[in-house]
């Protein structure tokens, strides 16, 4: 079958008169005094191509007839150019072989748009849809750009592990791994005698492995699923989901910062060059201002404020805040939109956060009050990337980790990265989900991955 | 710290006599009259760079000539001639500045060799060598060439869950993932009672799930960790590594094998260009011959078997295997080596084996004996890839699962898929570990993944 054509290809580089030979799915079938119009999508891009089918055709009364949403065929015939409107070209087929029905009495999926949340209830069949077509191609092309960003910048990609016996702090609620059966458990059987030989978990980050090849490496990043046990049934958060975390030796607060801000205009730089199609599906449908903000995003420069600058600013800004703003108090997302929608009106970065509210890991400051943080909040999103230059000192680390109650000797690998060829060093986390959207202008986390994992809810 | 400079760039294009700022870590030290010669590296490349350091600095006596393995220091000088050999240029340095000791009366690795076995129980030290360095770079730009060759073709790529509730018959045993506590547990709860309402698990494969996206985008493809609760100790398993998986529509059993072969051979070709010093040490050091194994890969064609012409092959074969051969049972791996490494003396594709041994999945070929499976076979690795085309036909399928012993509920959206605009696909997954270990000649695979998770081993 590999003389098939994808219809991206034969849509943007029509050779007219040219045998070519397509397959995918029915989308709508039209019938007009002796022949019929059926459009068909094979996921290759928004566009449908439309199939112009006579009556001549052995099957057309047999099959081409019953054709409904749903049905995929294989379709041989020329390009011609379109008499009608909404297309340049189209095909008139030869021949037509149904590969598959769906017998539209039982196939949810018709002609009338449906709802996202209908369609979370179709986790198998969803992705036909346009918009939710539209986001995973879009969602490829972003992790393709991710790692094309790191990659032609030397940076080495690091496969941190999905099972950990380490927690980065703060973080959140770890999920256990085991192979224990509840029997097993019950009858006295701890996590010593597990697969391990100790309690593991599912990662919440992998900043701590990833600083190991920083200290070696230099640049590294590590893009894979992460994930949190916290019982939350809202449209931002996910038991699942991925993140890119760079990790950089040699580097510092500004450094890490300025990263942060080439990388997101490079990643929706090559968004709105490789899915232009996609993106205006959005800005019709979906969140009408998505390009300006797009634009926005790409072209302004990124604001830096201070923790202590922001909370001036949100002490002065006359506004009423359902949390109240006070200086060291962590900043909520009624905050950050307000910095970045109205205050600046721009992407802000804000760092130079308390040391009570960040982790013991972020680089304590001089004035020993604050550490080197930096949070990128964009419009409509809050909180895009969280980040900080690590603190190399080991002194200074070990008196954090005490006071953040860790247990020393289980960190000792991480404290050895301190004591052996230390260097200022620096990284970031960003929430693949929440990038792709803040491109899409996608409202509900569920409908930016294939498959989301929140309480009570992992079908397949 | 913008102006650092990576060690392989000023190694690759360096200008002479133009100031340069470079940080890295010791390697060795070398001390001649009224001068010290530093080896220092970066993880950007195999070579060090060597630093000439003059008497005449500030902290020559107090700094420099203690400067021991591990230390990291940055360095401002000029990039000059080398009189001497095994280097074109060198760094004659104007500062130096030690940012982080490493006492070597404690720092375990020293200038000696070490062995692989010993490295292992330092795994936040171990890629500071340069096996494991090199090993870092090549699954570095493995990865990324395996989203090259699928990108460029017009593959998707899809993220798979990795928190699971469906399972890929026949791939092993699942890990457990949980939130109930121990006691929770003895107290009568039970999987309905946790976090996604039933018994959830570590993924073993994303095929099913990429097989749904296939159905909506034609060709995806998941690059993600998977998971095997196998009590196996040996130098293959791995109880977390990375799978590739592509999934293909309107494909048929030999386009998935003239794609699996395109895909190694672009992927070799992309190592041995991007990572050739790197192949030098692994010839040199670690698997003579690694060079005329990769260019067989690379350039001879990969020899298509039937299974059944290749049990005819073991049989005649006059060897003594020490598990029998004969039509029924699965290959093993002496019996995949004796096919690739002395019948066909090449790279080999087996097709077509029994049903009884193959998973439920795989197409029914017509003589109702075999499927529409395929294995590739290389030399010093056997199995690196496995495939089929998928059942495609609804009434087939159903039957087969039924005879796996499968809950037909539970799988009801895995059949919606040939219930709805059923097509021809196929698909495979290549171990990326494997691929690892069959670019570099490393024999344990524990020494190709960044942290491996085997039982009772995952110190962080």
């Amino acid at each position: 079958m590999a003389a098939i054509r994808r219809i991206d290809e034969v849509l943007r580089q029509p050779r007219m008169d040219e045998t070519v030979e397509v397959c995918g799915w029915v989308r709508t079938r039209r019938d007009a005094a002796g022949l019929s119009f059926v459009e068909i999508n094979d996921g290759s891009c928004l566009a449908n191509l439309q199939v112009v089918v006579e009556q001549g055709l052995v099957n057309y009364t047999t099959e081409i007839r019953k054709l409904s949403t749903g049905c995929s065929v294989r379709v041989r015939g020329e390009m011609v150019p379109s008499p009608a409107r909404g297309q340049a070209v189209e095909l008139r087929a030869r021949t037509v072989v149904v590969m598959g029905w769906a017998d539209p009495d039982v196939y949810p999926l018709q002609k009338k748009r449906h709802s996202f949340e209908f369609l979370r209830s179709l986790p198998h069949l969803r992705f036909r849809t346009n918009a939710l077509g539209a986001v995973a191609r879009v969602r490829s092309a972003l992790s393709f750009a991710i790692h094309r960003f790191f990659q032609e910048q030397g940076f080495l990609q690091v496969h941190t592990p999905v099972i950990t016996t380490s927690d980065c702090e703060g973080a959140g609620e770890m999920f256990t791994v085991t192979t224990l059966e509840p029997e097993q458990l019950c009858a006295g059987n701890t996590f010593d005698d597990d697969f391990f030989g100790r309690h593991a978990g599912l990662t919440v980050s992998g900043q701590l492995q990833a600083e190991i090849f920083a200290l070696s490496h230099s640049r590294v990043y590590t893009f894979g699923p992460t994930f949190r046990a916290e019982n939350s049934n809202t449209s931002r958060h996910l038991a699942e989901f991925w993140m890119v975390e760079p990790e950089m030796a040699f580097c510092d607060l500004h450094d890490v910062m300025a990263t942060a801000e080439t990388m997101v205009k490079f990643l929706v730089t090559a968004v709105m060059e490789q899915c232009a199609e996609d993106l205006v599906l959005f800005e019709q449908f979906v969140a009408p201002g998505l390009t300006d903000r797009l634009l926005q995003l790409r072209d302004q420069p990124f604001v830096r404020l201070t923790y202590t600058e922001a909370v001036t600013a949100l002490e002065r800004s006359g506004k009423t805040f359902a949390f109240p703003v006070q200086w060291g108090s962590d900043l909520q997302a009624e905050h950050e939109r307000y910095l970045c929608e109205e205050f600046v009106k721009a992407s802000v970065i804000v760092t130079n956060y308390p040391e009570q509210i960040k982790p013991f890991y972020m680089r304590l400051d001089d004035d020993e009050r604050t550490v080197a943080a930096m949070d990128v909040l964009v419009a409509g999103i809050g909180e895009l990337i969280g980040g900080s230059q690590r603190e190399e000192r080991l002194d200074v680390l070990t008196r954090r980790m005490i006071a953040a109650g860790l247990d020393l000797e289980q960190y000792g690998w991480y404290l050895d990265l301190r004591r052996f060829g230390s260097v200022p060093h620096a990284g970031f986390g960003l929430g693949f989900e929440r990038l792709v959207q803040c491109v899409t202008g996608m409202q509900n986390i569920r409908d930016v991955i294939p498959f989301p994992r929140t309480p009570g809810n992992a079908p397949c």
